[in-house]
């Protein structure tokens, strides 16, 4: 099967086995059956032999998956063997907080460059880097060639920041603000992080949680 | 159809929803056809018509949707019209950024605590808030009855707070943390952000994205 046909909801469980395989290396298990990797995981045993069957042959009857080896095959299918550079619009609260928490490289990324328009926040450091003017972008870019973006921006100057960012080479964006990339622009890579939209999900499922009680 | 048979999918376009909805209204529009909201959104007219008849009959043939109506029915399906306390557990760079950057009035949940165990954050002001050590959390729970927690804690500590909450009378959490709560707890609303998965998760996009250009 080719990678492009692979359904969204396949590649989202992806980074969940990545990161449930690295737990299981870390206790020291060396193989397991897809039976015991689906009660562990909350799946059924059948969903986890097709997402996997996806990407080819990893199991084998009777023995059940080489822990290391799948999620080394998952690590590369993920991109995680590569680390794209990766710059941050905009350090404030959560612009800052995310550049603090994440462990970009073990992520398949490097975040080598933050910016900001705010004069109070320009000059700061975040870990080892040190928030820049966004004056300074184009050159930053056209010298260190930044592939992804945390976008971290108030939606009314994320349009324009995205199109001079794609301008710039940029093919990837993690988007934490309210603009609608992917409508806008085709042929780019686009997560959106909406927390308010989690938010207001939770909302819902507790709502409905309360109503099939009732 | 009753609300229990709304597909996963359904659900998490509802937010959407409900905040381009307001967009609109603030924008001066009183109706809209299926057809302009699916182009605005990047969707197909016939899955939003498909999406509103799950909850009833809301657009009217030739007219399309009153904007205003049709956003205040979303917010109640979505529990917007409530506001549940909410606290914070973990309140280190990442909680701290989103108790400042979420409108919480604004998705249904109202935030009355925040709490963590480092003697360095304790007594500090989130907001209107001051952080409580942990010590205090089943009298503040006793006393002040939150429905919701966000849990910003280590993986580590996640598993036991869990259950305090649980026990305290928590019914949703909004889950920062790798910890598998959906797996380990039944009956109880959870929404996980995983942002490491969602960066990983990006990372296979924009891999693919190449690969698809070679």
């Amino acid at each position: 099967m080719s990678k492009s046909s692979i359904s969204n909801s396949v590649i989202r469980r992806l980074p969940r086995y990545y990161r449930f395989l690295g737990e299981l290396e870390n206790n020291g298990y060396v193989r397991i059956s897809s039976r015991e990797l689906s009660e562990k995981m909350g799946l059924t045993a059948s969903q986890i032999r097709q997402d996997f069957n996806c990407f080819g042959e990893f199991g084998q009857q009777g023995y059940g998956y080489n822990v290391s080896d799948l999620r080394i095959e998952i690590g590369k299918i993920l991109g995680l063997d590569k680390q794209t550079p990766m710059i941050l619009l905009g350090a404030g609260n959560l612009g800052k907080a995310i550049a603090a928490h994440i462990d970009f490289r073990n992520k398949g990324f490097d975040l080598i460059g933050a910016f900001d328009v705010n004069e109070g926040i320009i000059g700061k450091e975040i870990g080892d880097l040190k928030v820049r003017g966004i004056d300074e972008l184009s050159t930053f870019c056209a010298e260190n060639k930044p592939v992804a973006a945390i976008l971290c921006v108030p939606m009314g100057a994320a349009e324009k920041l995205a199109n001079t960012l794609i301008e710039c080479g940029v093919k990837a964006f993690w988007n934490f603000t309210h603009y609608d990339l992917k409508v806008t622009h085709k042929g780019v890579a686009v997560e959106n992080v909406h927390l308010g939209d989690s938010l207001t999900t939770l909302s819902y499922c507790l709502n409905n949680l309360n109503n099939s009680e009732k």
